[in-house]
């Protein structure tokens, strides 16, 4: 499995949309010579206010498209379809490894703060499926975890506004009852629990202060990914990898947004639209 | 036609999702003694990332299925699918009268301001579309017209922060370029073009102060619809109206959210969920 051939094909990152071009950044950053292959289902975004069977065959879907090209790791980089559909896409698409967003985040702050406390900021439907904090309880059953929909972020990072006041009077409105609490028990760690967030580290982290460690799940999934390719001697390591880029619509949209959360300057002609 | 049991009927109105709640509204204040019947299309929002022909199939949908439920009249409360789909499900429907929600707007700013300076605030898809630009140009050629994509009013009034500081923030980072210009240029009417944003209105109109005219386009709506039905005969005129809410997925959210639109409480037992 891990001649040369094996280890050129790319590593596939699915996302319902733009947020886990975050996934991709980092994974850029870690493994510059790794090909990678993004897909987001922009046609269906967002999946948060699908039915968990929808968002099953979304992902089915989608990595049945994905697997026709020459893959070698699925990372489902949407914490929503994580949350759904990773038990079921590891068998279907066994031995090819499938690794989710949740997992990476919730390990890395219980690694951080055992018996801790974690306050997860998320979407709605990430909140509802209370995705986090059974990760993090399967991992230490002593650790506390407080979950909060911060719908407003994720809007606040597709229109660019990851700095400046506005961004951190958003960001307050959400934060402050919890940077208000006396030490002993306000949260040691915030999980960014949906891959939109991560553009707004600046912003959280002006708020929060240097007392509160903010788990980055994108750069955590990243991380996983560099040490499973590592581990199984899968790497590629023959010169810069590339890029390719996929959604279900909306081209255009997807080349300005996404190109702020990749750090680039995207055109629509970047994108080429599948169907799934 | 304007028997009793035919004015007895329902008003159907249509949106994608909770946004068109505010011409419902305007409804229920207008015209308290009809029975109004909603759908909301929240299993396939938004609309205004999909094509033009799924929004033209969805709005057939829906228009197929309400006008199997003894209705007298069709409001599209969605500005992208009035811009979209009108022409065609008037066709189709007639003689039922098909009302949208963009022709309203452009209206009354016309009449106020001839020949003068009109600002749309919408979303992105409305504004690719150009649908108010059109409609205004149509009604009065020396009409200016700028239209402003603005994405992050849609989140605040989903959200509920529809007043405060951090609202009228977001909302003078969108029209402090407009409120600087000097007067002979500045727009004279700020038009709502997007059923969430009469939700924002004071917080607008706190950030423009009172020189600027601000266009409700869900309460110019039910005046038209008002209008149709006392020039037609066709109003109901037998005590209280009722009100029948539909959604085709997400009935807890949908109450949650609609009831902070309409501005009555509204629980999931309240929304009936039906496909299309």
């Amino acid at each position: 499995m891990n001649d040369q051939s094996h280890n050129n094909r790319a590593i596939a990152v699915f996302d319902s949309g733009v947020g886990g071009l975050t996934v991709l950044k980092s994974l850029r950053e870690r493994l510059p010579g790794e090909n990678l292959l993004y897909l987001g289902d922009t046609a269906r975004l967002p999946y948060g206010t699908k039915s968990t069977r929808s968002i099953q065959r979304y992902a089915d879907q989608a990595a049945s498209h994905l697997n026709r090209r020459d893959i070698k790791l699925f990372v489902i980089a949407c914490n929503t379809a994580s949350a759904v559909a990773l038990p079921e896409l590891q068998k279907t698409l066994a031995p090819l490894p499938v690794i989710g967003v949740v997992e990476p985040g919730a390990q890395t702050a219980v690694e951080q703060f055992p018996g801790g406390r974690h306050l997860v900021l998320a979407t709605e439907a990430t909140v509802t499926l209370g995705a986090y904090g059974d990760a993090i309880r399967r991992l230490d059953d002593k650790a506390s975890v407080t979950e909060v929909a911060c719908e407003m972020l994720v809007a606040l990072a597709e229109e660019g506004w990851a700095t400046g006041t506005v961004a951190e009077s958003i960001v307050k409105k959400y934060l402050q009852p919890f940077i208000a609490m006396e030490e002993s028990i306000r949260p040691q760690s915030i999980i960014l629990g949906c891959t939109h967030f991560p553009i707004l580290k600046q912003a959280i982290r002006a708020v929060v202060g240097d007392d509160i460690s903010i788990v980055d799940s994108a750069d955590t999934t990243a991380a996983v990914v560099e040490k499973y390719l590592l581990d199984n001697n899968s790497a590629r390591d023959d010169g810069e990898g590339s890029l390719h880029l996929l959604a279900t619509d909306g081209a255009r949209r997807f080349a300005r947004v996404g190109g702020s959360f990749l750090g680039t300057r995207l055109s629509a002609e970047n994108v080429e639209l599948v169907d799934l």
